[in-house]
This record gives structure tokens, C-alpha cells and sequence, in this order.
């Protein structure tokens, strides 16, 4: 039986996982690749630093120790950020390595020079783990819904997110209690910028959208925004209209027309299956022409869920060695779409104001929307004590740039005390 | 650029429906496997017959005509039934083709054969459409979660009696009238007995397990209960137990010890993801040593869902056969579990009862459950009249020979009038 030999870069959380799973269901791996699997040696910063799953190991502080090792087969990249693992990866492929990465931040900014690369040295570059964790949504776009032109596809794909979310939407508590136990609970780091302002978020969706639509969408194409300003009082409201507000990211290929990728809070309506996905969970909604509305749910962060989708390309990637198939699928980006500007986004909003409570208020307000050419679709007004009224309108879909300017005029108006917060709607298909 | 031929037995609404999506997306699929594709021949009873998406094939009702052309590349076997079926897609396979297969009642009973056919004729057999319609579940449990152990796998796999409990549950309607309404808007056939008596699930089931686990499992060991005997007072009563009676493929493997293959109505709690699956549609869920819990879901059955499935497959046996790595899986079968008999099942139980509506009889009934060791979880009683109480029990987990023995009591018992319905529970994992 031949020995495919393992070099990792990186052995931190995604790697020992993967490690782990790779020695504990060694006789049924090993079964299913008709091989042996061995992480021959690992890079690491700290080589005293003792590790789990790590025996017959051989920790290294130097790259070319992997990267020159002829005998290594599979170079596994799970050291993320963008440098050094870039040129590891490119010279990995050069140097006629096959590579699996969990890299998501590294994909979203090189994919096109790293998937060119694997083109033309004949190589796999596999990376099930970069989004999604364990969900296996790549291979699923890649092969699975292959028959399908993809029209719209709908994630929540932060598990920081979604479980702050999540528990204030169930608890009533506000977004900075919430913050503060997930970082206790170490569902959300302790610098939770790139998470709750979306940039994770947008990473993932631009791999995702760039294989859903084979066009190429990287980091700066994705309009971002964050949770940071949902309170517990746009969550109540929400449930009130019968919705649920999560961070979405949303990629959408309209007929005839370029591609939209946005990641922002939105209000979903309970009964779209997006809308049940609780705590960590995520899940990925995918509508094709032929095959109709899926979704795909899982755990998208954690050691063993994204070193299950590390190892499953590892034997993958096996597979493909014996029967000397590597590189069968590698850039799948063969269109060139164009990219809809946010000012063209096209959704209904939630805005919830706090105003006078005088006569007339109301009907002026209506009219600066309507001047704007946007109607209401309802309308929720409560008083608010001192003569002041929380204003919630509910507005029917309408361009980004048509909302900017009824707001700028909103704004303006002299009876107007607080534009609280502007979120918008996602019907979901 | 090389032209692949495709030769269809069958031609009915799973055919048109891959016919109809490779005319449409005939752009995409050729740059997606650098091929052109082309339906040559279809094998069909009745030749006079117009069809749609039919252009440039030739219909044959003999199935030499297709199996003998030495230029026909895949065969896509869309028929239906065991024979003879079976017989052409074993011919084709020794002729040198690679077969894509929608058949559950064939796999279901005859897998083995076929698969190792395959392997020895080193050909593919790809079978996503047999099973879940457009959800991608076959190339999941072989691929992308390939580095777990799966433990358990549960499944709503059958759209009609998915449609018929859903109605049911939100209309609080009788089973006989959503029946008939679901045969005339052509959700239910008019000999809707495979569906409801559980059987068409039982077929995907056996498919899924012998998959998931590794080991065959055939039709006939699964355990199948239908739906017919579920009334709307019991969907009342879950809904106030806080569960969706769903009619649920489980698959498990118990540690150290066998398979349980079973179909039959459950009680689900309402937090379960696979409860919120409504109507026509289907899910899976899975749960992996490695990955942990997954879900899959869309729609099962249709000509396009089902067509998106055939597609996929024929693209992926497209890229095999350029990559020369045609049957690289295979039969995964290399395990031989025992299977758990159905006395040995151990769950929850729904019971419902009515009885004399006198002292003591609770109490008799709690000793007659006692005596097989059989305690309750919770009691519901409901006056009905004419000295009559409603009994509603729930168990719980025990053995279904402890709960026949105890039911067995319970029906010699003087004051019991009807055992109306018995439902096992299930948590889900």
C-alpha cells in the first residue's frame, strides 16, 4: 500500500484537528484511499510547545524543510494570513506539490494567481475548510450543482455573529453584554473587529460568489456592514413584523445583469430556512434553475468540523493522485460579470426614527419618501414619553440611492430627533 | 473539443427533465467539462409519442440500439423498476459504459451486484438522483465527509408524506382529505400506497445507510411503519408536547454494537433543524465523529431537482472519463455490520388510549407500564364524555419488546376501550 506523505504548515487549532481526526479514523481513511496518510512534518513557530496528535511528527521552524522535501505529497496550508502563505503555497505548486488550504483571507485576495498556479503545474489546490468550516458547500458548487446556473445565493457564514444574534434575540439583551460573554465563552475573539463588522463574513462570500457565478469576486468587491449598531429594540421589531435580523451574506446574479455581493445585518422572515439557524450554526441557501432552493448546515468554525473538511480533501486529493486525475478542477471562473455599485441595490428598508409627537409629523415624513418615489409597505409608531414618538417605516424594495436621499431629507427635517437605525430587508430569493 | 454520447433508457419526467437542463445550460456544461454533450439515443415504449427537448435524438424502443453503439459513452438509466433494468445497466457496464442511475428500487436490492460490476469493468456507476431528488447526498457521504464516522443519519425522504403531515399539522385536516387533495394536485399517485406505507423511503434509507455506515444494507432490513394511521388529534397533541410528527428515515450506529435501519412517524422535537422541513421538501441530517451536526435540504422529487442530479452526475463521469479516473469510487461497502432487530429499538413512546373514565384506572395503567419497566416522561388526560377519558402517554426511552409486553397488558386490561396510536419519539441524535 503506498504512503502519501503530509507536510503541514501551521499546526494550531485547524491543524491538530485535522491531526486528530487523521490518527483516530486512520483504518477507515486508510480503507477509503486504499493508502497510508502520514503528516511527515509540520511547520511551527514554537518548536518546544507540546502538542496533541503530534507523535512521529517531525516539527520544523523552516519552510523549505516541507516545501524541498520531495517525498511530501500533499502540502496542507493551515498557518493562515496572506504572507508568508501565499508564496508557500505558489512554491509548494511549483515545486510539484499537490496543497489543501484552509485559507479563506489568503483566497479571497490571490485566488486567481494561486488557482492559475495549480492550472498550470498540474496540481490540486483544494479548500473545502476555507469557508464554512465542516458544511461542505465548495465541492458542493464545484461538482454537486454543477447542471445548475446559480441565481442567488444566501449565507450566514459567522458564527460570532450569529450567536450574538441569536442570544439577543432570545434573551432581550443588549449587543455589549452579549459581545462580552462570547468573548468569555471564546465564541468571539478578543479583538472581534474582522467578525462583527463582516470583513470574515466577506471573505467567505467572495469565494463563495466567485464559484457560484464563475466570475471572480475578491475582498474589495463585497459592500461590508456590521452588526455593531442592532439593538434589542430593532430585534423586537423585528419580531413584531414576523422576521428575524441576521448578518446575511448575499451574493445574486440578476437576469441579464452583473452580480451584487453584499454582507449586512437583514431582516429575514421567520419562515425562510435561513431564518432558524441559531447559536454557531452555519448554513448556506443556494437557489439554481434547475435544482430549485437547497441549504446546507453545519458548524462553520471549530478543530475537528473544519479539520473534517481539511481531511476530506486530503483524501480527495489522495484519490486523485492514484488515478492521476489532480488538477481536473481547478479555476472555475471563465466569466467576466460586472459588478452592481450599492447606490443600484435594490431591497426593502427598515428605519426606525425618533421624532416630535406633534400633528403633521407623520404626513410630512410620508412625503419626503414620497419625494424620493418610495412608499411604505407599514408603518409602527409608539409614544415615548416628553412628547417625543418612536417611528418604525417599513419601506417596499427600492434603489440604495433613492433611500439616501429621503434619508438625507429626513434628517434635515426640523422634527426629526434621531435617525436610530436603517437595516434592510431580504425576501430571500 | 471531444463530444461525449449519452444513450437514456427512459424518457419519462426524470428524463425530459436532464434533457431539458442540458439544452439549456449547454454553454456552461461544455466549458464546465470541456466536452460537448449530447443526448444520441433514447430507448422509450412508445415511439409516436412527441416530446419536449427532443431535437436531434433518436428514439428506439430497442435497447440494443443503445447498449451495442460502440460511440455511446453513458449510459443513463431512467426507467425505473428492477428488471430489466437491472439487465441493461449490468450489459452496459460490461460493454464499456459508464452508467448514471436515478434508480432506488434497483440499488436498494441489488447494489452490490452492480457496484462490484462496475469495479471489475472499471467503469462508473453515479447515482445522486436515486435518493433527495437535487440534494447533493451521495457525493456528501462518499466525498466530502469522508473523514468522519458517521453515527447517525436522519431523513425527511419522502416529498408526498412530508406534504400530507405538513397539511395535516397547519390546517388541523383528516389524513383521507389532504390524501386526496394531494393526489389531485398530483403530489400523491393514485395508488399512493409506496409513499405513505413507507416504502419509497425505506428504499433511499437502505441506500443512505449502506453509505453512511459502510456496510449493505438492502430493502428488506429496514423496519417500515407508514403514516395512515396518524389523525390530526395526534399532530394536536405533539404540537402541545412541543414536536412535528414527521414521517423519518433513521439510520444509527450504536458504538460497538450494529445498525439500525428504520422508517416510521416520529415525534420531533420542534428545536430539531429537520422539524421546520415543510411540504414537498426533504432533508438530511447527519452527524459525524469529526464534523459534527449536518444538515441537507431541498427539493426531493420533481424533473428538474431530479434532473439537476443526473446532470451532475453525467458532468463528473465526463471529467473522469477525460482524467482517465473512472470508478475511483466505487462500492464503499468493505464493512459487514449486524443489524439490530426491531425488538431491540429502544425510544420514547407516544401512547394513546381511551378508557373508562373511573378511579383507579390511571393508576392500574401506570402499574401494568411498571411492570415491564416502563416508566412515563408525561401524562396528558382529557374527559370525552359518556364516562370516557382520553389518555395520553409518553415513555420513557425503553425497549419496543418491553413496550409490546406492556401494551399487550394493557389491551387484556377490562378498562381500557381503544389503544388508538402508539408513535415513537426521536431526540434527534
Amino acid at each position: 500500500m503506498k504512503t502519501i506523505h503530509l507536510g503541514f504548515l501551521g499546526f494550531g487549532t485547524v491543524g491538530s484537528g485535522a491531526a486528530q481526526i487523521l490518527e483516530q479514523n486512520a483504518p477507515d481513511i486508510e480503507t477509503r484511499t486504499e493508502s497510508k496518510i502520514r503528516i511527515k512534518a509540520a511547520l511551527v513557530r514554537n518548536l518546544g510547545k507540546p502538542r496533541p496528535f503530534a507523535e512521529n511528527i517531525a516539527f520544523t521552524d523552516k519552510a523549505e524543510t516541507i516545501l524541498e522535501d520531495p517525498e511530501i505529497d500533499i502540502v496542507v496550508e493551515v498557518m493562515g494570513g496572506i504572507e508568508p502563505a501565499r508564496s508557500y503555497i505558489l512554491e509548494a505548486l511549483r515545486r510539484g506539490k499537490n496543497v489543501v488550504t484552509a485559507n479563506k483571507d489568503l483566497l479571497a485576495l490571490h485566488g486567481e494567481e494561486l488557482f492559475n498556479t495549480a492550472k498550470q503545474t498540474g496540481k490540486d489546490l483544494y479548500f473545502e475548510a476555507s469557508v464554512a468550516g465542516g458544511i461542505p458547500i465548495i465541492a458542493v458548487l464545484k461538482q454537486s450543482l454543477a447542471a445548475n446556473k446559480i441565481s442567488a445565493l444566501l449565507g450566514i457564514i459567522n458564527g460570532t455573529t450569529n450567536y450574538i444574534l441569536t442570544a439577543m434575540a432570545e434573551q432581550g439583551r443588549n449587543y455589549a453584554d452579549v459581545l462580552a460573554e462570547a468573548q468569555k465563552l471564546g465564541y468571539a475573539e478578543s479583538d472581534p473587529s474582522a467578525d462583527v463588522d463582516g470583513l470574515d463574513a466577506a471573505r467567505k462570500l467572495a469565494i463563495l460568489a466567485s464559484l457560484a457565478f464563475n466570475s471572480r469576486v475578491t475582498l474589495p468587491d463585497v459592500f461590508v456592514e456590521g452588526i455593531a449598531k442592532i439593538t434589542s429594540e430593532d430585534l423586537q421589531y423585528a419580531s413584531e413584523l414576523g422576521c428575524t435580523v441576521k448578518l446575511l451574506g448575499i451574493a445574486k446574479h440578476l437576469e441579464g445583469g452583473g452580480v451584487e455581493v453584499r454582507v449586512h445585518p437583514a431582516f429575514l422572515p421567520n419562515s425562510h430556512p435561513l431564518a432558524s439557524v441559531s447559536g454557531v450554526f452555519n448554513a448556506i441557501y443556494v437557489v439554481g434553475d434547475a435544482v430549485g432552493e437547497t441549504m446546507f448546515y453545519g458548524k462553520g468554525a471549530g478543530s475537528l468540523p473544519t479539520g473534517s473538511a481539511v481531511v476530506s480533501d486530503i483524501i480527495q486529493v489522495t484519490r486523485n493522485i492514484h488515478t492521476g486525475s489532480t488538477s481536473s478542477i481547478n479555476c472555475t471562473c471563465y466569466h467576466d460579470l460586472p459588478l452592481t455599485e450599492s447606490r443600484d441595490f435594490t431591497t426593502a428598508y427598515y428605519v426606525r426614527l425618533l421624532v416630535k409627537d406633534e400633528p403633521r409629523v407623520l404626513a410630512t415624513l410620508a412625503l419626503l419618501f414620497a419625494e424620493a418615489n418610495i412608499s411604505f409597505a407599514s408603518i409602527i409608531q409608539k409614544p415615548r414619553g416628553h412628547e417625543q414618538a418612536e417611528i418604525v417605516l417599513v419601506t417596499h424594495p427600492c434603489r440604495e440611492a433613492q433611500l439616501q436621499d429621503a434619508l438625507d431629507s429626513v434628517r434635515a427635517y426640523s422634527k426629526t430627533l434621531a435617525v436610530y437605525n436603517v437595516i434592510r430587508f431580504e425576501s430571500g430569493i
